[in-house]
Order: structure tokens, then C-alpha cells, then sequence
């Protein structure tokens, strides 16, 4: 093998690096994904520090709830079940045995990354800044000389190390801790961790790199954590590795396995592929590490074939939650249209990678579905895997929990668990939102464009200029957005007038009617595109006032989805709604309900249930008989069911299931049929 | 341990034993199930010799089916897989390793009874003869000298040897060997394989029995195989460990494993449990265990606990296929009324376990719905299971196989493959087919049972006096069943007048009209409790002709069952039947289809599908649109679905699907609702 270049020699001019924080001219901590200045991207994230949510709005009190109390339970979580003592074995500081999951250290790494985030934006925490810098320390001491590091096969298999790429995991772990340190870095918390996933990026060019070993990894990840490293520090042969490791996809090289080479997107070049397949997770995040290839290496390729596998997933394998994924025997999807209710697998981390994904996509591209599929899996599918109190998670999230479930199973549990054998979610969750406020703008040369609505503080550069936008709103509970332009936070400091530029804002698709208001007046402003687009000079203390109509919508699925025939689900705004056992009277099967078709459905707060802005009432009624015990299972088909007297169903929105008591819940509702007799 | 009791010296008074053949009365070849003298069971079987299948109907097609291609077909692939080996070299004379599933040995054992059945049917088979004596011969090589037998912990594993009772099927794989063992000497094919039977059976009762450890398999069948070995050999001690393994399961001993003590019927007491729970098969195979176990002992608390279960299991559970398991990922039952038909495991080996279940507690109790349930499942969820030419066979039996699909994995396959790496079904299909005529009917103390008709010649012993009847039938094509009731074999030899006795006829659960004549005078003979029951004093000649009315019914599924609303099957007699792929003009999508709620349904025999006796033709229309690239997932609910112009039609007999052409199918039609627009 050729020697190791020395690091950043093959720095991309231009490419913002650790050492030159101000390269790119951003001049702040950024985010999540930031493509770089030769990227095909057509829309700039904004740093973290340029969106500040205010901690009245949800998104808001996402964050704060993450921060007190999801972060430290992870945090607490990772010691008590061992994974840092994993890490302590691996630097032979510890006897103890390997613990929990071969891929642990991914969990470590998720967290940290949450860690970064949170710290970026609160550096006040001194046990998380201490956490990081514990573990960031131990990772360098857990690392082997060669830069290699992951605990499982130092510690407890080190003979299999590098030899079993199909089951390993090896490379999803390290693309988690480029991960995290990409984020430490970006948000300066974290040099050390930086320096630490250099020396494994380092090893795996020099190991899989243009002169090494064909191999990919059974679980991608490492291909968008790559493009990523080579963001933050401009080494063009992370992202060479990248694209050699897409290349290399997709030629059976993991071999058959249990699920056969679709299970890990093995079985067709990934520019080839047409559907989306195998695993979730694993499809997601080879999804996202396609658009970042292809973004910074100007391949157009990888970034068509990702948006024609976004009509497939979106458009035939998708639950109206947003979350990806069928089956649990493989966690993976399913055939088109095949979406049961009660057996979604749904999993956490496939919802967390589908918004990422899309993330990755509305920059490259601008256009608004995948801002559109970005809140409602957020508000939905991600959403739903927490509880109220940030302490408990959902690893699997159905759109039904059926009377008689003995959810037991960590994988179809019948409420959400402190913690998970394989906990992969819950810090998972604990990046995304510690990193929510990254994802809710954008700018570009024009402009402003504001994606998700939530009670913040935007500051962006446009055209070398400062704007900021104050919005205040109580989306998703109600449809009014007010925004107020006012100075940039540099603007006293220059003396340029202020030219017209572009705040451009997203009109949601579930959103059919809609109003804007600029200083009081209406204003016609047709969405283009998605977007209104407001183009001025806008004048500090400018305030613009959008209302979205959020009626409640009685939505239904496409003819060839079975397993909701004869169902509708009650959807407000981005909220999914669903029936919950709570709200039923005692003895009454949810099964047994039936939602009257031509009641108007009301939605409004109710002081019986504080914890739920907008609840909905609609009318329904019970299935008379239907749980007469010994009537048979199947009859002849004839006059349809009986019903009883009419009775009013309350919604709750999806997101808030199961955090009042354990029990069935049901989001796609059963129609009392023209047929039926009342 | 205690000193191994001799055999025998604890058999029963008046049981079956190998050295008696005739003490039980019968004089003749038993079949699979033969309840002792003292069991509580209200019905005897008949002799396998005193049943004989006609070769025109479709039974006796079948079972010749059987002995000419799938038979041949599993030595075949036995020895093509290594599952001989394996037992060569458990006796020394192979250095071939270990090749297989761990419990391989018990395909060998299940096709040695398939081939007992049908050597003590059709002796003549050479080829067949010389499988069992070899493979007898070589067990009693593989056989350590303390009894002990099976080839992967011999070969591949000693040191586990009784160490992973969860997992090893140690007992199951013994369960299948005295299942054939009992198969070889009911019809006097090999008392070699008896003989190494009980030196295994003898070693389990050492071991696991009084005073050994307290333990039992994770895979149940060891409990009806040891009962049918005590009624064959009337040894008691078999009968005792049995029971005790019964007693033993449902405390945890088995552990958490991956899936939950449910999983194998362990979080419960067996007499305690009110749902029938996780992997189909274990729970069914228990379930026989239960019966058996429970009329040798005339323990009512486990037959009662049997039944009750049975009302859940088929109220709640069972496929309108007769299929049960729901869930691919553990092979298990689901949640109450979770019935998916795209995602139905409906395993092979199941439906053959709940035919035997069935038949266990049909001669325990004599009720008429485990003989509806029976015929159910045979033609249906059994028939399924095997190709026309018989040598081709599904693992799953889905009742819907969507467009799309791709099914390359054997647990999901779109075709029917020729071996699986887990061969349990072939094999178990065999000894199903090669027994089948062993299951028709029955005797009590009044006279003979015909349970499931087709043409046959049955005789039976009634209060000592041999009787005759030849049926004459299309059935399941066509409702029409003649009988003649001729003089028993032996009645020439006898100088009794005939007395009066009682010819029971059931009448299918799904048939609501029928006629019976005598002697072509039409007689009124209502059911009672699912049989006609004709007294009489028979002359010989006398005929019966029963006429089944056999419309095409529409039938519909609980209102719990989410799965299939707003959907029929179409069912004619017991066959069920379903839309295939073939019958489509090209470029239909399967899904689109949609049944016309009020056309009449025809049944017909067409001279272009000549190998499907009875084809339907129904009033179909098709969804307009539905397959337009582009179309969204979700929509606002509205108008119902737009219809094409009416279509007729064609449904084929389940059991026959995917014999032409591989391509989608579905049992469950959705019907055009009087809403939609056409």
C-alpha cells in the first residue's frame, strides 16, 4: 500500500476547514450537512448559531426536553449498560467483558453527536461538556496504534476484526463517530474527537481506498459520514472512499446472508437500482450518503437515481406517519403498497434517517416535497418514538396497537421503554433534535427560505448582508405564522443599504387554502413551486403574517393499499391523528369503532386533556355484537355490520399516543359503510 | 438414576402392544392416533387396511401422487443434502461433516413414516422397502450404546449434548423417530426402527422421567409421539414422561430466548393458557400432545384445556384457508383477529399439525366441527402446500402474493421450490398424503362415521360384526356422495344376523341444504350435532346418496379482522377459491381488480383449464387509474374509486394457485362498493 498522504494536502480551494473555521464565508457553526462551495446543492443550510427556537414553541420545547432530559438519560443509559465500559476494556483500563450489541460504540457515538449539538447551542452544561470530554479522551486512548477503533472486536472477537464486512458493522460504527465528530467540530466543542476519527478515516483510506481492499459494509453509513468529514476538512480521499464505497455497492460482494443481497441494498449498482428495498435504516442512510456524493462530486447520477427511489419509497412504500419500513422479520419494506397498520415496523431510526434524507435532498434541489416529508415524518414518525417525559422511546412505531397485544417485545412493544437492548433509537433521537433548529431554514443567493414553522429566531447572509426574521407562531396547533423581518445582527455594523431580496416560504401540501398579510394588507402571493416568495426590500419591523386553513382532513389511501380498505385517517396540519383505548368507555373495543361518515369533525382544546392543544371530536359508533364470544370468524357476506347508537370519538394526534395509559390505538379508522344498518 | 425398568412390565391391561397385535380387538393395521382401550375418546379409528382410497378421486389422486412423486421425490433430496450422511457419520463410516439445519434428522424420520404408511398401503415398492431398511440399519449404527441419537450432536456438537434444551430439538427430532418408529410397526413395515425407537425412548424416560431433570424441548412433539409409543407398546413409563413434559412446560424454564417464553408455550401452564401463542407449529404439535396425553390419562383438565384453545385459535386466528400463523418473523400466531393475507406465515407444517390436532380431538370428543376443521385445512392450507406434479413446495402459504413481489427467499417464495433448506414441510406433506386414508372415518360402539368423503372402500368392525360401504364421490367438486353399504370382508364367515347399526354422515359445516335418499326414496334426516345418523338393519346393497348443495358463497371476515375489510372470498364446498395472475388480460395489476357485489357467480368446469375441475366466473370491474405513476398515496377521502367497464372474473381452487405460471394472486376480493362511480 502506498504511504498515507499527509492530511488536507487535497484540500478542495474553498472547502471550509478546521483549520480556516471562515472558509466558506460562513463564519458560523454549522449543522448538519453542509455541502460544499463547488457543490450542485442549490440551497445553504444555516449555521446552528443563526436559528435560535424560542422555548415557548414545540420544536422549541423539543429541544429543551432533549437537552434535560433525553440527553442525560442517554448519557446515564451508555454507563449503566456498559458501553463505555466497553471503550474502557478496549484501552485496557477495564476487565470487563464485551456488553451488549457488537455495535455499541454506536451508540456512543450517536450521543455524543447530541452532545455536540446541545453543546453548540448551550455551552452551559458542564456534566455534558464533561461527558464529551471523558469520552472523547477515552475513545483516544481505546484507539489503536494504527488509528483502528471499535470496542467489540478489540475486546471481545479481536481474530474477526476487518473479516466478517456483512455482519460487522465495523464501518457504521466509524461512520458514527465521524459523525459526531464533525459535530463537536463544527460547534468547536471537540477537537480531540476530531482527531480521533481522522485516524480511523485515515486507516480506512489507506485500507479501502483506491490501491485497498474492495469491501463495503453490510450497514451503510460511513459513506455519508465520509462526505461529510471531507466538508468539514476539505480531504478530498474521504470523499473518494465515499464514492468508492457507493461504487463498489451493489455487485453481491457481502454475499447472500439470511435476507438475501437486497436486505443491504446489494444487489444492484446503486445508480441501477428503481426500488427502494431490504432493511430501512440501511436503505436511508445509503440514500443520504448518495445525495452527499453526489452533490460534492457533481454526480448527477447518484442524485437522480436518489430521487427516483423517493417516488417509489413516497409514493408506494411510505405510511401517512412518514415512517419507512413493513416488516420486522428484516426490518425492511415491503412490497409496493403493502402497509399494514398493526405490523409497521416503522422503526425509530428509519423516520430519524428519512428526514435526514430529505434534508439532503431539499438542498440539493430546492424543492419543497422533501420539506414536505420532512415535517410530517417529524411531527409523526420521529415525534411518536418519544414520550412526553424524554426518558422513554418507541424503537418500532405501528399505526395500531390491536386489543389482546402482549407487547412484551422490545420490537412491538405496547408502550415506550426506558431503554433497548439494541438502542440504537433513542440516541438517535437525541441528535436529531438536539440538532432541530439546523434543519428548519435555508438561504441561497436570493434570499431567505423557511422549511419547518416553529417559534424561532432566523438569521441568515444574503448577498453579504445580515437579515433576521423573528417568527412567531403555535404550529402545528394552529395554522398562523407571523414573521417579523427585522435588522440583521451585524446590520448596525454596515453601511450598505438594504437591497430587495427573497423571503421565501413554504405553503405546507397538506395546505389548500391560505392567506398572507404584510403589514396588515393582503398580499396575492400564489405559491410557486411550494413557496410564496416575497421578494423586497424589506424594511426592519416588517411583519408578514401567513394563515394556513387547517381544517380536519379525512384522508384516504391509495385503492391497492389493502390493509386500510374502508378506512380513513384523520390528519390536521402535519398532525396524524389516531383513537386511543384512554378515551373510550370502559369495556369498549376500539376495534369495534366505526367513524360516521357525514358527521363534521371538530377540533379544539379541551381542559380534560391538558397535555393536547387540539383534540378531535367526530361522530362514530360501535359495532354491535361484534365481540359476541363464539361468533365465528368468517360468514356469509350480507346486509354489512350492525351498528349502535351514535356516539362521539375523540383524536388525540399520533405523536402524543400511549402517554397517558397502555393501550390499543388505532390511526386508520373504519367508515360505518351506506350499507351498514344503525 | 435408577435401574431402567424392563419394557412392557408396566403396559396397560388390554393396550396394543407389539407382542399382542390383537389385543386391543382391532385385528388390523393401525393408523396415525389410536387411542387405548381405557382412553376417554368417544371414537376409534379404522385400520390403515380398512380404508382403501379409490384411484379416480381426487384423495386417491393425491395419495398416488404421493407414493409416485413426492416420496421418491424427499429420499432424493434426503440424500442429496446430506441428511443420510449426517447419519453415516454419527455411525463412523462417513468423514462427511455435518450438513443441514441442526435438526435434519427429523426430515429422515418424518419421511420414513411417510414411507411406512405407505409401504402398509402399497407393499410393493422396492425401492421405498430398501430406503426404510437401510435407513432402520443405519440409525442402528448412528445409535450411541446408551441410546442416544442424533446425528448433529453426535457429529457436529457433542459437548452440547443435552445442554441447549431451548433451542437443540433433541426431543423434537426424537418425537419424529417414534413417530415413525410407531408408523413401521402399526403396519409391520420395520420393527428394527421400534427397536431403536425405544432404546432412545428408553434413555429419555431415564433421563427426563421421575427422578431425572427437570426439563422439557423448546420445540414440542416429543408429548405425542411418546403417547402414541405407550399405546403401541403399552409401556407406561412413556405415557408418564409425556405428562410430565407437560406438567413441566409453562414455567420458564426454557428461558427468555430471542422471541419470549410465548414463544414456545412457555409463560404458561399448559391447562392454564386461554390463547393459542407463538411459533404455530410448536403450539399445535403441543396441542396433540395435550389430547393425546390427556384421554390416555382421562385427564379432562387437558382435553378441556385443548378445546378451549381451539375456540381461540380457530374464533380468532385461523386463515379462512385453514391456515394458522400470522407472522413471518417469529412463525407465530398474532394478536386477536390479525389475519394479514399478504403476510400470512401459514406454514405447511402447521396446517399438517392442526389436521392432526384436529383429528386427536375429533375421536376425543366425536364434535363435527374438528372434522368441518379438518377439511378445511386439508383442502385448502394443506393442499396448497404441494405443486400438481408433487414435487415442488411451499414453505408459506400467503393468501394474497402481490404485484411486485419479489420472492426469491424460501420463506416468502412467489413459486413453490423443489427443497428447502429447512425441509420440514415436504417430508410432512408426505406422511400427511401417504396416512391420509387412515382419517376418513371412524367407529363407535353404534355403528361407522364418515367424516371426510371420497371415493373409498371402508370397513369396520360394529359390535363384532363386520360392515362395508362403498363411496362413490366428485367431491370436493361436486356435492354429490353415494354409498353403498355392502357386507364386511368377513361377514361370509359369520352366522349373525345383522342387527341394527348407525351410519353417521357429517354435513359440512358450510352446507345449509342438502338431500338424502335411500335406496332412492328420499328420507328426512336432519343433523344432528353435524352428522345424519341413518339406523338401521343394513342389507348389503342398500344405497345412500347424499346430495350436498354446493353454491358459491361470499364470505366475509369478522369485523375485527382489519385485514381484509371490505373484501369477499369466494368459497364453493370446502375449497376456497382466488384470483390469479394468469387469468388477467396482460397489464393487469392483480390489485386493481374489484368484485361486482350483485352478478351472480357461476361454477363451471372450462375445456380450456382442463386441470381445474370447477372454475367460477364472476362480475368484475376494474379501478381506473389506480396504477398512473405519480398517483399520491395519500388522498383527501372523497368519491370512492372510479370503475371501469364490467369484466367477468375467472377464480381457480386456492389449492391450485400457481401451478401455470408464477404471478400474483389473492383469495380476498375486494368488492366495488355501491359508493364508487363507474
Amino acid at each position: 500500500m502506498p504511504e498515507q498522504k499527509p492530511p488536507d494536502t487535497q484540500a478542495a480551494p474553498g472547502v471550509q476547514t478546521i483549520a480556516e473555521p471562515d472558509s466558506t464565508g460562513l463564519g458560523h457553526r454549522t449543522g448538519p450537512v453542509v455541502p460544499g462551495p463547488e457543490a450542485l446543492s442549490v440551497l445553504r443550510p444555516l449555521g446552528t448559531d443563526q436559528v435560535r427556537l424560542h422555548p415557548d414553541g414545540l420544536l422549541g420545547r423539543w429541544g429543551r426536553r432533549n437537552a434535560e432530559d433525553t440527553l442525560p438519560h442517554c448519557v446515564d443509559n451508555l454507563r449503566e449498560h456498559g458501553n463505555l465500559d466497553n471503550l474502557a476494556a478496549a484501552a485496557g483500563e477495564s476487565d470487563a467483558s464485551f456488553s451488549g450489541m457488537w455495535f455499541a460504540d454506536s451508540d456512543v457515538y450517536k450521543t455524543l453527536e447530541a452532545a455536540a449539538w446541545e453543546l453548540g447551542t448551550s455551552p452551559g452544561d458542564p456534566a455534558l461538556r464533561s461527558f464529551v470530554e471523558e469520552t472523547a479522551a477515552l475513545l483516544a486512548r481505546a484507539q489503536q496504534a494504527d488509528g483502528y477503533l471499535n470496542s467489540y472486536f478489540t475486546v471481545a472477537a479481536p481474530d474477526e476484526r476487518w473479516r466478517k464486512p456483512d455482519w460487522s458493522h465495523e464501518l457504521y460504527c466509524a461512520g458514527h463517530l465521524v459523525q459526531a465528530a464533525v459535530a463537536a467540530a463544527r460547534t468547536g466543542v471537540s477537537p480531540e474527537l476530531l482527531a480521533v476519527a481522522r485516524r480511523l478515516a485515515d486507516l480506512l483510506v489507506e485500507r479501502f481506498g483506491p490501491d485497498g481492499v474492495e469491501e463495503v459494509c453490510g450497514h451503510p453509513e460511513i459513506e455519508t459520514a465520509l462526505a461529510e468529514l471531507y466538508r468539514l476538512t476539505g480531504h478530498r480521499p474521504y470523499l473518494e472512499l465515499a464514492r468508492r464505497f457507493l461504487d463498489l455497492r451493489g455487485h453481491g460482494r457481502l454475499g447472500h446472508g439470511r435476507f438475501g443481497p437486497a436486505y443491504y441494498q446489494d444487489h444492484l449498482p446503486v445508480r441501477d437500482a428503481g426500488e427502494v428495498t431490504g432493511h430501512a435504516v440501511r436503505q436511508l442512510y445509503l440514500l443520504a450518503g448518495m445525495v452527499d456524493v453526489g452533490v460534492e462530486t457533481g454526480d448527477h447520477t447518484l442524485l437522480d437515481a436518489a430521487e427516483r427511489l423517493w417516488d417509489d419509497a413516497v409514493g408506494r412504500r411510505t405510511y401517512v406517519t412518514g415512517a419507512h419500513g413493513s416488516r420486522h422479520r428484516d426490518e425492511a419494506y415491503g412490497d409496493p403498497y403493502e402497509l399494514p397498520p398493526d405490523r409497521a415496523y416503522a422503526e425509530t431510526c428509519a423516520a430519524i434517517a428519512s428526514f435526514q434524507w430529505n434534508w439532503r435532498l431539499l438542498l440539493a434541489t430546492g424543492r419543497a416535497r422533501y420539506a414536505d416529508e420532512m415535517e410530517r415524518v417529524l411531527y409523526n414518525a420521529v415525534a411518536s418514538a418519544i414520550s412526553s417525559d424524554g426518558r422513554h422511546f418507541f424503537y418500532s412505531n405501528p399505526l395500531q396497537l390491536r386489543t389482546g397485544h402482549t407487547g412484551s417485545g422490545e420490537e412491538a412493544a405496547a408502550r415506550r421503554l426506558s431503554w433497548y437492548s439494541c438502542a440504537c433509537c433513542p440516541p438517535n433521537i437525541a441528535r436529531l433534535l438536539a440538532s432541530l433548529h439546523g434543519y428548519l431554514a435555508t438561504s441561497d443567493d436570493d434570499g431567505l427560505q423557511i422549511h419547518l414553522y416553529g417559534s424561532a429566531t432566523v438569521s441568515a447572509t444574503v448577498a453579504g448582508r445580515p437579515v433576521q426574521v423573528e417568527t412567531r407562531t403555535d404550529y402545528p396547533w394552529h395554522g398562523r405564522v407571523e414573521l417579523t423581518v427585522t435588522a440583521g445582527e451585524t446590520a448596525d455594523e454596515t453601511s450598505e443599504e438594504a437591497g430587495p431580496w427573497t423571503l421565501a416560504l413554504r405553503v405546507p401540501s397538506w395546505c389548500d387554502v391560505y392567506g398572507v398579510r404584510v403589514d396588515g394588507k393582503p398580499v396575492s402571493a400564489p405559491a410557486r413551486d411550494g413557496y410564496i416568495r416575497l421578494t423586497r426590500a424589506w424594511a426592519p419591523g416588517t411583519k408578514v403574517v401567513l394563515d394556513f386553513d387547517m381544517p380536519v382532513r379525512q384522508v384516504s389511501a391509495h385503492p391497492r393499499v389493502d390493509a386500510v380498505r374502508g378506512c380513513v385517517a384523520l390528519v390536521r396540519g402535519p398532525l396524524v391523528y389516531c383513537l386511543e383505548q384512554a378515551d373510550l368507555p370502559s369495556g369498549t373495543v376500539l376495534e369495534d369503532l366505526r367513524l360516521a361518515a357525514h358527521v363534521p369533525i371538530t377540533a379544539s382544546h379541551r381542559e380534560d386533556l391538558p397535555d393536547v392543544p387540539v383534540v378531535l371530536a367526530a361522530g362514530g359508533t360501535l359495532v354491535e355484537q361484534a365481540g359476541d364470544p363464539g361468533d365465528p370468524l368468517y360468514t356469509l357476506a350480507g346486509a354489512g355490520e350492525r351498528h349502535g347508537a351514535p356516539l362521539t370519538l375523540t383524536a388525540v394526534p399520533y405523536f402524543l399516543w400511549g402517554n397517558r395509559s397502555e393501550g390499543p390505538m388505532r390511526v386508520w379508522i373504519p367508515l360505518a359503510s351506506p350499507d351498514d344498518q344503525s
